[in-house]
């Protein structure tokens, strides 16, 4: 599990040996927030946590590592010594895996010693930040599949394997239903779907024969029926059932290419015809939310998407402006002033007001403050050990954000949206953020 | 090593078992190519093959893997059993990493029997299709840097942590300098660079404390100076520099927001003023080519560029459209006729044609051709060892790179570009593909 403890950005490292240096241990606060949303997006689905969490609690320096970086000259043997010691020991809070939050929000605050919070920055961001555009993307996925079921195919287009294994969890959570990735299924208890590729039935001598020996060794399968001609390859799918009789079982056709609208509909037509109405489609072949959403608008008979290359990037907005800052040393706020990059003081607090079930507004309050509302941010890990406050088991996860996005208010649910959710900065915490820049101002 | 052995699409299991199950193991060869260039991209950079053989050489099925596979209960014991002792057999073809290619062409060719190549599919795409979006996307920063040198400072906006680490490997083949990402340092032997965060110098008393510590455990480092005001920050070095006299070592200033064309003159000019002529100007902050050509063509006075999220994700084309089909089966020619899928059927290899050490001319060929130009297939794998044809030292990839980017004309690297690289089919092969696509409407 210590396959992490070098990725780092180097800096964190000289900066570490400074603060070994000059004897700063202090305790600090760091916060990890989103500036801005991106253009198409209103609220994003906090994910990754629990991914983190276990790498942090096990996050050690191997004799490898350490001889890597005394080969980079940075460095000295005490410093060396006390990082092949070193063990996460701080509390972290954090927003339940699945909720939903908004600009500026903290959705992860480390509280320990300096050194310890920095040198998990790089981790911290890159990886809250995959599972989180990921999971926010296949909301909306899902949102315009309107209760039909979504597949994850994106396993071969993703960013890495570690994108496209986290990702395979993070849209579970978003409410994907399967995955086609194996070791993501593996690697989390997903649940994982396919059947067949064009190789199969190009290998073949016909596509009838491809049909016919498929079905043979999975009785139950889909068949792939666009290789050479779709209607052509939904009629031989018909033909197989004539040929079989009680023994067709074959469960669904898929489509991958061409006007998806126009075929799925004469697909159905020939399907239903034969009397095949348990056959279901499934279709896939660049399909993004907006592709889906014209399509379940107008009614398809489509019963399956299959969603690869656009989910599995976020191919719209495949970062984040994700950061984590330094925000209180020593029992100090501490804030840069730098131009357009804000970040709010001190320890923090995120309530979150409902009217009638409905998510009304956020509040970002200082940590002491009690208001109404949900308080967001929980103890996930203190002194270094994962507390039980954060369920990791995915199921409940998964359930958790569908509750919570089925809260938010419908205007915000929709795709586009313009609409803005209301988060407010409680009085307090805008007094100690003007303190704060009036101290470092003189 | 066989971390990736379950990294495939459930199909290609149903699919090994089917061909497993009907006795179908015949020679077979699959093409990987790119059908469409990225709107912005005029070519693209092969890059990833090194990597990717590694983990074909070592794929394994270890009992954990077997286990779970019988648990998906698509399986039958005989199958298990084969794939227990799996191991790849084949031949591979490939381009040279650091190759520049276009449209349909094979950069890939993979003859095995069909599992064997089918089982690797998704492995294939998801790695070459990394690493070749990763340093095509380099190139064009490093062009628009004119000469200035690149860092890459991307790890905590990659979309996750192989993402990051082959990224950074990526983008050295691109041109980029160096990496701010240790464990890539590590993995691949990189320069890596970097120095201090904004937390530092807020965790000190104050910015002229911060640089007064931090140059003291580190002479000759780069200061960060916009924290609070970056004008303020250049002028703190400079009364730094009289402090210290002789003893001032500090290399650079980095600036990381607001007008970098504006606040990099003015610093350029105090520190000028101040006889600092040696100290460099780093900047960063939301750097892409296109903000990159910017300054470079006003003949800006910094001199390194770090680049992170938009290079890291290649956010303007974060996928390919990579596909990897099968060509060949039993030795007959194999292709899809789908909508909009074009597959050129059979072994193939490509002529690169150059005319006074400028490329002018590709031509997608039969394997069997010989054509004027330089093969660009070459034998990286035979019997499913690595042969030594492809080099895998990381510098003379590099050097290849830079070289054969530098043998394009000039107006395909010009960003924008609006011009087409001439990518022709032979005669053979449009025969071939004619004669495949009428034996298969029969």
């Amino acid at each position: 599990m210590s396959s992490s403890a070098l990725f780092a950005d180097l800096y964190e490292f000289t900066m570490l040996r400074a603060y070994f240096e000059l004897g700063m241990d202090a305790q600090a606060t760091f916060s990890l927030f989103v500036r801005n949303l991106p253009p198409q997006r209103n609220f994003l689905i906090a994910a990754g946590m629990n991914d983190l969490l276990d790498e942090i609690e096990n996050l050690r320096f191997e004799p490898p590592q350490i001889d890597y970086l005394a080969s980079l000259e940075f460095s000295s043997k005490p410093f060396l010594d006390w990082l092949a010691n070193f063990r996460f020991s701080g509390d972290i809070y954090a927003m339940r895996e699945g909720t939903p939050f908004f600009e500026n929000e903290p959705i992860m605050e480390v509280v320990a010693p300096i050194a310890e919070a920095q040198l998990i920055e790089t981790l911290v961001l890159n990886q809250i930040g995959l599972q989180t555009i990921l999971a926010s993307k296949a909301a909306r996925v899902v949102a315009a599949a309107r209760g039909r079921n979504v597949v994850d195919f994106g396993a071969r287009r993703a960013q890495g394997i570690d994108a496209a294994n986290k990702g395979a969890r993070a849209f579970y959570i978003g409410g994907v239903e399967s995955t086609s990735n194996v070791a993501a299924g593996q690697a989390y208890g997903l649940p994982v779907a396919g059947t067949m590729a064009h190789s199969f039935v190009e290998a073949c001598a016909s596509e009838m024969e491809a049909f016919r020996s498929f079905s043979d060794v999975f009785p139950d399968t889909t068949l792939l029926v666009d290789t050479y001609d779709t209607i052509d390859g939904v009629k031989k799918v018909v033909a197989l059932a004539k040929e079989r009789g009680a023994n067709f079982k074959v469960s669904a056709v898929r489509l991958d290419s061409g006007d998806l609208d126009a075929l799925s509909r004469e697909a159905r037509r020939i399907l239903d015809d034969a009397g095949l109405t348990n056959v279901q489609i499934i279709a896939s072949g660049g399909l993004d939310e907006t592709k889906i959403d014209e399509l379940t608008s107008r009614d398809t008979p489509i019963d399956i998407f299959g969603v690869g290359t656009d989910m599995a990037v976020s191919s719209d907005a495949p970062a984040l402006d994700i950061a984590y800052k330094l925000t209180e040393y020593a029992g100090e706020g501490r804030m840069k002033l730098s131009i357009g990059k804000r970040s709010l003081p001190g320890r923090k607090q995120v309530f979150r007001e409902f009217r009638d079930g409905v998510a009304v507004r956020d509040v970002i309050t200082r940590h002491s403050e009690t208001l109404a509302g949900v308080p967001l941010l929980q103890p996930v890990m203190l002194s270094g050990r994962r507390g039980a406050a954060q369920s990791s088991d995915l199921s409940q996860i998964r359930a958790y954000a569908k509750e919570q996005l089925a809260a938010l208010p419908q205007s915000l649910r929709a795709l586009p949206s313009h609409e803005r959710y209301d988060v407010a900065i409680s009085d307090e915490l805008s007094k100690f953020e003007r303190e704060t820049r009036e101290r470092l101002i003189d």
